[in-house]
């Protein structure tokens, strides 16, 4: 990355709890960038281990957290509700919290119950690695990733804010914002589902009598279709139970595809089979050339917050994302990108 | 690449038939080994686009390849038993023939039928990319790759052993000896249905209405598991169909295995989904860290060619590969490597 907090950021006291791949690359990165920031982690010698690499990692989570102005929240999904009570009761109330996690309806729910809507921006940067742990995070892990971000009106607003500037500034993140809902809709086809195809065929071929034959072939297509079924088992479980109910309708709707081209490639019939693998290849090609009109607007900073948290949600939800967000006396100005049409 | 060839390489005369993606790869690392070679394809455009890189390219097929001591074939799967008959008709009984394509069945039934078991010896290097033609094609990309080919007795074992010690010294290639009919059943899991995988992930999200916002979020799991989806329709289709049967028993398999995560996760079964998870991660391991045992054996020459085919085919239905094949007068030394039990 590339150098140190400047402007409204300098001077940011962060901590991050949870110093896994996720957490330590947020943590290593606020420390690259100059910021006074501290880590915590449940595990002792994962604390020992930050230690050991010059980062600040008090014994408690309520040392770590006390006094900062933002907390990062990672750890195992079903660990953040309970992280998030602990560390809202041990920091001001004008300390913005977000997470990391995969999921967000779950979190998001749990702070609506807890009170913390006000504070809490749910929060996911669309960045993985086979990997686990904070020796394989990294300064750059989260370089320029999409970093889904869910704003939600009133006091929510000012911490969205907020948080957008840092996140662009520090990690050249392309914030996403998006509902709860529309998060867990749209990962679990560009994430969820993708853990399960991966696992199926790894799966399969561990049990198949000819495993070691296909490993001896294994060239690009399988190499990368597996390469999520060797991420940490228990993680990945825990992802899809976090978003069950939606991964269950897309696992449907990749079956009704799957079934197509098995039902094309049955019948013998090549045009059914290619024009199938002409529409799959439109996405692909969505993807690799991507293409976007600015969209910059403003909005009052004293004005109605409903409106922009609806225009925030209708950026994400086109596949847009923000680039800057400026706020001064009067005005939030973003700097915003929405996909143009193919 | 490393080199010109030597030894008993030097002075070879090849010929590459069909230069698109990996056939022009080929022709690209012969020609930069030192080679005498000549492409040829059936695209003028192509044969220009050769020539304008420097390469021999005659204008038809039969003045490509007399006079040749190997021919290489790739171009799409239906075309190669035509273009194996033609080629065979314009060389001599002592040139050995192979192919590039990604089914072994069919090609090799069509040799049979041609006569042509003596000095046909199907072939597949394990490589591929997104792109496709002559100007996606490069000199390493071959490099290295594990590359089947498939031995048949009596005088098709000379030219499986000679053809064997070229891609060794020339491409670094491990060699997988296999039937043909063993090749396309582990080629079935190995590249197959991963194709279909992906195909089936891309062409849903193609279709579905938070299309943008999926491609928005599209990180490592997504992009690595739709990377095949934009390999051209047709090439991907043809390959499906040149070994339908098997192609559809495999992804029963791998169906049968997705059904189990997706019951074990509609039933909110932690306990079980991980343990799936950590059968899948087993395969990726043993892809990530392979582990052999040398298996280097001799062979008399004039001895019991169908004793040393029977070898050559266990060895790769093991996963095992050669890494050198020497010949003398009396003696046949395969250098060779078996995966260890896990």
């Amino acid at each position: 990355m590339t150098g140190d907090a400047t402007g409204r950021y300098a001077g940011v006291r962060a901590a991050v709890v949870g110093t896994g791949l996720i957490g330590g690359s947020v943590l290593l990165r606020l420390a690259d960038a100059g910021l006074d920031v501290a880590g915590w982690d449940p595990d002792p010698a994962t604390r020992e281990r930050a230690r050991a690499a010059g980062l600040v990692t008090p014994d408690t989570i309520e040392q770590a957290v006390a006094g900062r102005d933002v907390v990062f929240l990672g750890g195992p999904l079903p660990t953040l509700p309970r992280t998030l009570a602990r560390v809202a009761a041990a920091t001001a109330p004008g300390c913005v919290l977000t997470d990391v996690g995969s999921t967000k309806v779950d979190v998001a729910e749990a702070a609506d119950r807890l009170g913390l809507t006000d504070r809490f921006v749910p929060g996911h940067p669309m960045a993985g690695a086979e990997s686990a742990g904070l020796t394989a995070a990294s300064t750059t892990l989260l370089a320029g990733a999409a970093w889904v971000l869910c704003p939600a009106p009133a006091a929510a607003t000012h911490a969205f804010r907020w948080l957008t500037g840092l996140l662009v500034e520090l990690f050249g993140a392309r914030v996403v914002p998006m509902s709860a809902p529309a998060h867990d809709s749209a990962a679990a086809l560009a994430s969820h589902v993708p853990h399960l195809l991966a696992g199926a065929l790894a799966g399969a071929v561990q049990r198949a009598p000819v495993r070691d034959a296909v490993l001896a072939l294994a060239a690009g297509s399988f190499r990368d279709g597996t390469r999520v079924a060797g991420t940490p088992a228990e993680r990945t479980a825990n992802m899809l139970l976090g978003n069950r109910a939606r991964v269950l309708d897309e696992l449907a709707e990749v079956s009704a595809f799957l079934g197509e081209l098995a039902a094309a490639l049955r019948a013998g019939d090549a045009a059914a089979l290619t024009a199938r693998y002409a529409e799959a290849a439109a996405a692909r090609s969505a993807l690799l050339d991507p293409r976007y009109a600015g969209r910059d607007r403003e909005f009052r900073t004293d004005g109605d917050h409903a409106a922009e948290v609806s225009w925030l949600r209708g950026l994400g939800e086109e596949g847009g994302h923000l680039t800057g967000c400026q706020v001064d006396a009067t005005t939030v100005s973003y700097t915003a990108w929405c996909p143009l049409a193919d």
